[in-house]
């Protein structure tokens, strides 16, 4: 992570807060949430990551010098300077007081569920709005790409290996990040393993079989260099005459007293290939050597090879992952909800658009997840100023029809926790010692097993229930009233 | 950038090192090219970038004491370490010496051609795969998607806007660096302004105009804290009242000696309203002002709006640009070419496989453009040892069918040029002050002016001419037919 990101943000985030100020509003209290319209990929649901990070950037929040003499040199449509000097030194002696609560990383996270609430001086709120929707929308999307892919695996290793075709530098060292959350085992990334604490993986490549005369050679010269680590890449010329070559490579390395770890398909017909591999490695003495696979996996392909009897029993998944490829960017945003003078009440904020489906739940929303003893039950969204309705009923955003009742309203759990509070880091999650990557992971693993099976169905899921309090639900729907009849619609 | 990458790499790199080490071959001279096999989002070209990046990332390569105390604690199958101290010992004191080429930032590129070609010992070369490929692959692809985007702007600006859902920190800012090359105008992303000298814009978002009591108190707030910069972001509410506010305030503002700069349109039927809003903008006595309009935009959609007559002067286009939506990863791949013990004579090295597709070109190669007086003529890859076939032949790659014929072989640009010489930086081009990315933007801009306007077409593109050199391509045939009979194939 970079030291200090304060730049890293849309420049009309600064010129609004340069009106903020300018007009005297900068400190007047905000309610902003980060949360997403629908889960990607088509799916039931999303692994919230990629707060551990979030707070590492809120700690080094601080604008240097060089970043306001930078922001000096900008200038407007008559090319004067678009910022005023006090407002920059303002900038230079600017520290964080805002409060924000956020889901740990590794929550299982609905539509319209605040992943983030930020609650401080509106100049404040709005000046961390792009860094904390890059880095959330990011690491939720392959946070939930990974568990996606590692649902279907029924428990067989799966490895991250996207950082060549990543997104940046960071793009490759976040992804391997939340892939590991997302439940991935192991990464080819030894940065990410080196920084984050990944187990890392590793053998050769088609390039050391090539600088060798032939293919037996190279593979006798690696288990030479590397006994303990002999996984063979056999499809540089011909694939079984490959896996001949490992088992009879893997014979000399056990009798110096090495156990050949297994060998790894990258091109052609996986299944057919696998499942031709694992004969010669049986009959060859090697029942226990693994099979890896990759090339251009998703969850998709790893179903269907398995549907098809692959005997592959280690998947490398690269590119498809790291990148999310069939949905690279999760549409999360970052939404005004409250507002309010000084210490006074919370006034919710409404946002009408064209487009129905972008109209916000107004208010400082809070959500509750509720459960039975046959698991979970639904999620509610409330606004955390107001009591929750006695009638305990949770309403569909988009479809105020479909309705839930919680028998108790008191019996659920909070999703947001206190993060920032004044500006200071109250609690740390993976962002340093407090919380390791692997609780974050092991709460993913247990959230989604909580789930029922067809939310986690690739491919039409079932929709959790997740809705409004029907209190709040009530307020908002008579807010759209009213400003529509403002507005003459 | 960061300081020291060195770990950014697959594991099996280092295995790959330690075992070239190990066996006395890590001297042995390798030469490695990376190129992709199909011009992404199913064009007719790439734009080549990241190429400063990446010689930053050279020019740093080093292990640092933490890196090679973090890979002594990796271990193998038997739980014993995978490297020896002094391994790691050499890891600590290595310095580059080889030898780099590649194509300048902006270079128009094809398939099949290197983009960077790594000559030097076989344990350097392959140290180096991943982070070049992870740098160049990314750059590359969002430069291309860029330049498709700008080329049916009709020179309307364009603004990047892709931060809040980009990759990661990097894959924001290289993205923007990336856009810019391509051919985007400026971008919202405030730190690649300051880093890379790209023009930086942005004005209001929703936000502002929720936290006022009233859109036009909004507008007159904003233009009272920002006269010089004021694009009004009208779909808060009702679009085309949006637009009324915005010329009332646009006439107080004129009144005071400022002109606003135009308005936004972030929703909705973007061809309808920016039709009505022109009307009311031009009734209102501001024929000048631009429409500015975001959301979800990429080359398809600006080309079907300007198909239906929208009235749109400026396109901010984020999610679709920086996360390269429809295809999110460039295919690049780092082959290795060529080997030589100590300095002899280079061996051309094939790798076969299963696919086809996948057989490499085999030689130290080199790419060159010919042209003739109406325009280019095609593209020759050759091997730099050996002279081009005197008969001046092109074949294809992948259809030997498919040939061309240069009336003279020497006439023609050598698109590599050297960029490090035993490991130290000759030609720097945008990664410092010796080329700015506007020389690399020009670059682009005039290599794209210069190819046929099918082979820029969006959809199903003419095929530009590329492939080898006819000496070459039979030295290959031959090389594939000796591998095929000796694997009994």
């Amino acid at each position: 992570m970079h030291a200090n990101l304060a730049l890293l943000t849309d420049l009309y985030q600064l010129t609004m807060a340069y009106g903020y100020w300018k007009l005297h509003r900068a400190d007047r209290g905000a309610a902003f949430h980060l949360f997403f319209r629908k889960p990607p990929f088509a799916g039931g649901y999303a692994v919230a990551a990629g707060l551990g990070p979030a707070i590492e950037f809120l700690e080094n929040f601080h604008f240097e010098q060089s970043d306001v003499d930078y922001l000096a040199t900008l200038t407007g449509g008559d090319d004067r300077p678009l910022f005023d000097d006090d407002f920059l030194h303002y900038l230079r002696e600017l520290r964080l007081s805002c409060d924000v609560d956020a889901m740990p990383e590794g929550t299982v996270a609905f539509a319209n569920e605040p992943l983030v609430r930020v609650t401080g001086p509106m100049l404040e709120c709005q000046l961390l709005e792009t860094a904390l929707l890059n880095i959330i929308n990011f690491q939720t999307l392959i946070a939930t790409k990974a568990a996606r892919i590692t649902s279907v695996t029924g428990g067989d290793l799966v490895i991250e290996f996207g950082l060549r075709r990543a997104q940046g530098v960071d793009g490759g060292l976040s992804a391997s990040r939340a892939a590991y959350i997302g439940g991935c085992d192991s990464t080819s990334n030894v940065l990410a393993g080196k920084r984050y604490g990944i187990p890392v993986k590793g053998t050769h490549a088609h390039s050391w079989v090539m600088s060798f005369d032939d293919e037996l050679t190279a593979f006798e010269a690696y288990a030479q260099a590397m006994p303990n680590n002999c996984v063979f890449l056999v499809d540089t010329y011909d694939t079984l005459q490959g896996v001949r070559h490992a088992v009879e490579v893997g014979r000399a390395l056990r009798e110096r007293g090495h156990e050949m770890v297994g060998i790894r398909l990258d091109s052609g017909d996986l299944a057919y290939l696998s499942i031709e591999a694992r004969k010669i490695l049986d009959a060859g003495g090697f029942p226990d050597a693994a099979i890896v696979a990759s090339n251009d996996l998703d969850e998709r392909i790893i179903e269907s090879l398995k549907r098809q009897g692959a005997t592959i029993s280690v998947w490398g998944v690269g590119t498809k992952l790291a990148t999310a490829y069939d949905q690279p960017a999760l549409g999360g945003v970052y939404k005004l909800g409250a507002t309010r003078e000084a210490d006074g009440p919370w006034e919710p904020k409404l946002k009408l658009s064209e487009q129905t489906a972008k109209i916000n739940i107004p208010g400082l929303l809070q959500v509750r997840r509720y459960r039975t003893a046959n698991g979970l039950l639904g999620d509610m969204i409330y606004d955390q100023n107001h009591p929750i309705d006695p009638r305990g009923t949770i309403i569909d955003v988009k479809d105020t029809h479909r309705r839930k009742t919680v028998p108790d309203i008191e019996a659920g759990d909070d999703l947001l926790v206190p993060v920032l509070r004044g500006g200071e880091v109250v609690e740390r999650f993976a962002s340093g010692s407090d919380e390791s990557l692997d609780t974050a992971r092991s709460r993913a693993q247990q959230q989604l097993a909580e789930l029922h099976p067809t939310i986690c169905r690739l491919l039409n899921p079932h929709e959790y229930p997740v809705g409004m309090d029907i209190g709040l639900h009530e307020r908002r729907d008579r807010m759209i009233r009213e400003v529509k009849s403002t507005i003459g619609d």
